[in-house]
């Protein structure tokens, strides 16, 4: 089931432009995020994230993510469960910074916001 | 000289997603790494750095840094300098975690791995 391929050109040695290379967009740590935080695993989870991300980038992500190994998928067609690869696992001090960043500069809803903090054990 | 707005709007209340709005791109945080450990400060060394930024997304990222409050600059037109405000500088801990995770996952030419984790204090 695994098909990473991790062959993507970076544009630079420099091992925070290559991070980036992955996953620098507004929409793939959104949806490892919904992974390793809200217990999601199939498209209609991501597809229902309060963000609204589009189907067709959804689409791109999924897949894009599959191929340089940061997430892994059982099942077929529209039943494919998807987990965290190892690798993937180790974006959390990633966004475990982006949310204390997110935390002290973005004041929304309290009674939310608390039960984010409960959810990244913050 | 400020002029920060920060009224972007943002997708949810959710502190990842907030602060991604700000630096979800392959762009953003490329910027101020230059920035934060390699000593630029102007529109000539943001774009002469390896990674190659295009001329218009160089500009469109210097005013939306700007407008968001993480960059500040002095000076006018082609001789504006650039430095990260107490916001801007408070993304070292993010750019230290994508760096770790690229230190592990990719592997360029050591001599500069050396340079690069010398001058990330790694």
């Amino acid at each position: 089931m695994k098909k990473a391929k991790e062959n993507i050109e970076n544009r630079s040695v420099c091992p925070i432009a290559c991070t980036l290379d992955l996953v620098g967009d507004k929409w793939s740590l959104i949806i490892i995020r919904d992974m390793m935080y809200l217990g999601k695993s199939t498209y209609n989870e991501f597809l229902n994230s309060k963000e609204g991300i589009s189907t067709n980038i959804l689409n791109d992500r999924l897949v894009m993510l599959t191929e340089v190994g940061l997430i892994n998928y059982t099942g077929t067609a529209k039943r494919k469960k998807y987990t965290l690869t190892k690798k993937g696992l180790k974006l959390k001090p990633v966004l475990e910074a982006i949310s204390l960043f997110g935390f002290k500069y973005f004041t929304g809803d309290k009674e939310q916001l608390k039960n984010i903090k409960r959810v990244l054990n913050l």
